[in-house]
C-alpha cells in the first residue's frame, strides 16, 4: 500500500526573483509539477501551497483598480481566487509531467475552506500585513470605512493587518479522502485555505478576512487525512541551527522531544522556521509512525527515502 | 439509482441589477445553494456556472492596475480565478443549506481545463469582447504590444475581442465522475472552463486566451459524465417562439427535430437563447434517453419532474 503523503509547498515556491508574470510562475511550476509527478508511483498525494506573493498582488489590483460597477473582492473571496490560479498551474504542470512520460493521471484542485474560530486570540492581535501600502491618512480613512486595522510597516508606509488564527477542520476533507482513495492526485488548502467559522446558530459557514499560516493548514490536512508523512517543502534541504554562522549545524534524523528542546532555547525564528518545525513536530506526535519532515524540492525524494532533509519522529 | 443531472448556470445568475460585491454575489448564491441542495436526495449534481460578469471585473482590476513588480494575470488564468471565486461562493452556500437542515454533504469545486482546436475557426474571427474599454489609441497599442484583437464596441469604445471555440474534452472528466459515484456535488467547467489546447508534440496542455461558451461546455461536461439530464438554467421559465409579442407562444415538451425546424426559421438569437437550445439539442441526441431541458431556477425541480421547462428528447 502506498504511504499517504502531504505537502506544504512554500508561498514563494512559484516566485523566484519577484518575476510575478503568468508565464514566469507557470514556468517554476513545470519543475514543481515535475518532482510531485516522480512520486506518484509510491506515494498518495495531497499539495497544500502556499499564497502570499499571489493574494498581495491579487489584493493590490482588486484595491487599487475599484470601483462602484467593480468593486474589489474581500480577502477571502481573494484567497478561493488564488487557489483557483495557482491550482490551475500546478495541475497543469502535473498533467504535463505525466504526458510527457506518456501517461495520464488525475489530478484535482479542490477549493478548501479551512475552519478556524472566531474567539482565537489572534483576532485581538491581528499582525500579518496584506495588500499595498497607503499613507498614514488614507490608512486610517479606509480602517475607518470597513473596520480594518492598520499598521505602521517599518518605514515603508502603513499596511493593513490580518489575524492568524490557527486551523481547526478543513470542510472538504471527506472528498479530499475519498479523491485519494480514488488515486486522485490533490491540491487542496491552497493558502492555508480560506478561513471561515461556523456561527453558533444552524452551524453555517461564514468567510472571515485572516491569513491561516500554510504549514499549520497542511499539517491539519495531514491530520484529517491520515497521511503517513507530512513535509514542509522549503527553501533549505535542512532546519538549521546557528544557521549562516560559524556555528552552523543542520538537523537530520531527531525526535520531537530533541527539536523542541531547541525550540525551547529560541533556535527557531517566528515568520521563518518556527512554525515549519512546529507543524512537524505536531504531525509526528499526532499519532504513531507519523514522520515530519523538513526539507526542499530537490532533497523531497531523498528525503521521504530518509535519507535527506530533516525528519522528526516521535 | 439516482439520475446524473449537469446544471448550466447562467452567466449573470449571481449578479442581479449589476450588484457586483461579494456580499451581493453571496446573497444570490445562497438562494441558488438551497435549490441545488433541495434536489440532491433526487439527483446526483453537477454544477457548470458562468463568470461573464465575475471575469470582466477581475480583467478591468488586473488589466488596470498592473505594475511591473504586479502584473496582470491572462485571460485563460484570471478564468481559473473566477472559478476559484464562484466555487467558493456556491459551494458555501450548498454546504449551508445542508447545514440548515442539520445534514452535511460533500462538495467540491474542481478547477477544469476544457480542451479546444487549435484549428478552430473561431481563432480566425475573435468576436467575444473582454475587458475594460480603452480609446482607440491605446486599443492598438496594446494589440502590437500583446497580440490582441482590438475591436470597437457599438460606440462604446474599443475593447479586446478573443475567440470562442468550441470545447472537445474536459482534462478533469474522469475526476469529476468519480467524485460524482462517491455521492460528491460537483461545481466544475466554471466559466465554460479555462481553456487550453494540447500541443501535438508531447500532447502537453497549454493555456490559451479564449472564451468557451458555458452552455456548450456544460453540454459537453454531461456527455462525458454520462449525464441522463442537461438543464441550462436560465432567466426564463421556458423557450419561446416570438417572445415578448402578442404571438408568444412557450414551447414545452420537444423533440430535436421539432426545435430544430425553429432553429432553422431564425426562431433563436445568437448570444441568447441559441446555445442554450443547441446545447440542449445536442445532449437530447447523443444518447438514447437523453433529455435537455431549458428553464429558470424557479422551475428547476418541476422541470426535472417533466412538469415545467423546455424539455427537449429525441
Amino acid at each position: 500500500m502506498k504511504k499517504r503523503v502531504v505537502l506544504a509547498l512554500g508561498g514563494n515556491a512559484l516566485q523566484k526573483n519577484g518575476e510575478a508574470t503568468a508565464e514566469a510562475q507557470k514556468k517554476i511550476a513545470i519543475s514543481v509539477g515535475q518532482k510531485i509527478a516522480e512520486l506518484a508511483n509510491k506515494y498518495e498525494i495531497v499539495v497544500a501551497h502556499g499564497n502570499g506573493p499571489q493574494v498581495g498582488n491579487i489584493l493590490i489590483h482588486e484595491e487599487s483598480a475599484a470601483t462602484e460597477k467593480a468593486p474589489a473582492m474581500p480577502l477571502e473571496t481573494a484567497v478561493a481566487m488564488s487557489q483557483g490560479q495557482i491550482g490551475y498551474w500546478l495541475t497543469q504542470a502535473i498533467n504535463n509531467a505525466f504526458a510527457k512520460k506518456g501517461q495520464t493521471k488525475k489530478i484535482a484542485t479542490v477549493i478548501s475552506q479551512v475552519i478556524v474560530d472566531r474567539n482565537d486570540p489572534a483576532f485581538k492581535n491581528p499582525t500579518k500585513p496584506i495588500g499595498q501600502f497607503y499613507n498614514e491618512k488614507q490608512a486610517k480613512a479606509l480602517a475607518k470605512e470597513n473596520g480594518w486595522t492598520v499598521k505602521e510597516d517599518a518605514g515603508r508606509g502603513w499596511r493593513r493587518v490580518v489575524a492568524s488564527p490557527k486551523p481547526i477542520d478543513i470542510v472538504e476533507k471527506k472528498t479530499i479522502v475519498e479523491l485519494l482513495n480514488d488515486n486522485v492526485i490533490v491540491i487542496a488548502a491552497g493558502g492555508g485555505g480560506i478561513p471561515v467559522v461556523r456561527t453558533k446558530i444552524l452551524k453555517r459557514l461564514k468567510g472571515i478576512d485572516a491569513v491561516i499560516d500554510k504549514d499549520y493548514a497542511a499539517e491539519k490536512l495531514a491530520e484529517l487525512v491520515k497521511a503517513d508523512i507530512f513535509v514542509s517543502v522549503t527553501a533549505v534541504p535542512n532546519v538549521y541551527i546557528n544557521y549562516g554562522t560559524p556555528d552552523q549545524a543542520s538537523i537530520e534524523k531527531t525526535t520531537t522531544k530533541e527539536i523542541e528542546h531547541l525550540k525551547k532555547y529560541g533556535y527557531f525564528k517566528a515568520g521563518s522556521m518556527l512554525p515549519k518545525v512546529e507543524a512537524a513536530v505536531k504531525f509526528a506526535k499526532y499519532k504513531s509512525g507519523n514522520t515530519g519532515i523538513i526539507t526542499d524540492i530537490d532533497h523531497l525524494s531523498e528525503a521521504l527515502n530518509g535519507k535527506a532533509g530533516t525528519i522528526v519522529e516521535k
